[in-house]
């Protein structure tokens, strides 16, 4: 059966040749289905997908699942649970994630809010608006910190080896222990974080969504913090039991918390986590397409796995 | 002549017993002249300066002018303008200052101050105080970004080595042009600043206090940078032009700039660059004894200093 790819990525001209180039004499469609916001949009005309034996982009189950030619589907996405399900994609389809693409980004944002706390600059902000001007004290470095990462897989690592560049000390908890990547001092499994979180500095989550992970941060662990210690998520927003955080707040234990994502999302109007003071909240932006190079990686991964598929090679990010 | 110390820095108990050991025999009255928030405070009793060989602290010009002892003075800041008057010591004392201890809490503040403009966190934090979960689009990255460092001195070249550890293409300007230190990649001569305006999408001014860079971002400048840059200042409000900070900022070329320091201080409350979205102040903060370790830093250099001293070699950071 000769091949037929369904491109739906969001490309630039040389992009585009690219993959022309990569697949020569091969038919390949070209119907971007995501806006410059990231935002999938529609397939314009459904006989686009008619034939395709590779998908390059997040086409609904819907359409995949029906499909009787389709052999591999690329998403730009690095969560693939809506694939896994069954009948979500035909059987023997091989599936590959855009999984290492969005570290950076969410990395960056964490370390960004970190630094943000730190120097309290948020509290600056505050009374920018009230125009005072006026010293708030003491703030806090980098250098010589704690931090304790909880979730140590790409986006976790990639934010301890941005910590652990500007002098802080870095350990990684994880499900299973090994030896410690690049940025890590220490890697410990996630079972020992009761033992771990009255020393940390800094307590970053960047855990998947799990049943073990769901509240993991609950009253009792969220009070075992350092006093004066920040807490930043940029994982699930399930992780972090949202009472006990307003209450830890309230109880002025920590210095301050950054978090990307919440529970429930969007954070209720009514919620008392808006009104916190050293809270910092943004409504899960850290991910995303927000950073441009966020698509050329996705781009990068999707191109680089086109080659070895028409090599017949074993592909990268194989989920399936 | 014997010697007779006025140790008038802010010292822990270990750090006093470190200084007393550095000194055995010596006659070192401990007389701190510096509260917990960094400010001086009065000599309590002016008999302790009598007959003082060393000074280790700002005291008043004033008292050190006329003591017919004195023969060496280590400030705990780095600025010692107010020293080197006529009449401020006594002939033929020397002089030392503890540059280098404030780098790394100015860096790190520029540094926050930059991360926080490139991921919007000011305007997020706006729109938490409205409870308003509303993405605000794309964000910046340090990682493939040209930063120009204005003044690549202690504070610019330690500023310039984080920007670099996260990706960061660094250039630094100074007056006398020299190999390119520890992160940076470029150093040219501060003439070449409109050459290099254009290209960077970070410029972050370290600059001394100068005839020379008085205004040195003028109206014509500010215009001269890329559009969609970052200005950042953690040197002296003086180096920019308020009023044509304020036009730039209004005509929506920059993402945004952040001042620690501002033209004059404090900033009136009727300046219009309070209200400037994409401005985010702090009131002379970076410094002073903000971070615990820069007075750790100050008590280093000033304890080196004094073991050369009574060894009869040569003082660093000598500046008469």
């Amino acid at each position: 059966m000769s091949e037929c790819i369904l491109n739906a990525l969001p490309l630039t001209d040389a992009e585009r040749a690219a993959f022309q180039a990569a697949a020569p004499g091969v038919e390949q469609r070209f119907a971007p289905l995501m806006d410059n916001s990231g935002l999938t949009v529609p397939l314009s005309d459904p006989a686009l997908a008619e034939g395709a034996t590779v998908v390059l982009g997040n086409l609904p189950a819907a359409v995949l699942g029906a499909s009787p030619t389709l052999k591999w589907l690329q998403t730009w996405s690095a969560g693939v649970d809506a694939y896994l399900k069954p009948g979500a994609l035909p059987d023997g389809a091989m599936l590959t994630s855009a999984v290492g693409a969005y570290g950076p980004s969410v990395a960056e944002h964490m370390f960004a809010a970190m630094l943000t706390l730190m120097k309290r600059l948020h509290r600056y902000r505050d009374r920018q608006h009230a125009h005072r001007w006026a010293d708030l004290g003491t703030v806090k470095s980098p250098v010589g910190a704690t931090v304790l990462v909880a979730g140590a897989g790409d986006i976790g690592t990639t934010f301890a080896r941005m910590c652990h560049a500007l002098g802080a000390y870095t350990i990684g908890l994880k499900s299973t222990v090994c030896p410690p990547p690049d940025g890590l001092d220490e890697v410990h499994t996630l079972d020992e974080l009761d033992q771990w979180l009255p020393q940390a500095d800094v307590v970053a989550l960047a855990l998947p969504q799990a049943p073990e992970t769901v509240h993991i941060m609950d009253r009792r662990r969220l009070f075992l913090m350092k006093k004066g210690s920040i807490l930043l998520n940029g994982g699930r927003g399930s992780a972090i039991d949202p009472e006990g955080l307003n209450e830890v707040l309230s109880a002025g234990r920590l210095w301050g918390a950054a978090l990307d994502v919440t529970e429930p999302e969007p954070l209720p109007a009514d919620s008392p986590l808006w009104d916190q003071p050293d809270l910092l909240l943004t409504p899960h932006v850290a991910g995303g397409l927000h950073m441009e190079s966020t698509r050329e990686r996705i781009v990068a991964i999707a191109l680089e796995n086109l080659k070895r598929y028409l090599a017949g090679e074993p592909l990268k990010n194989r989920m399936k």
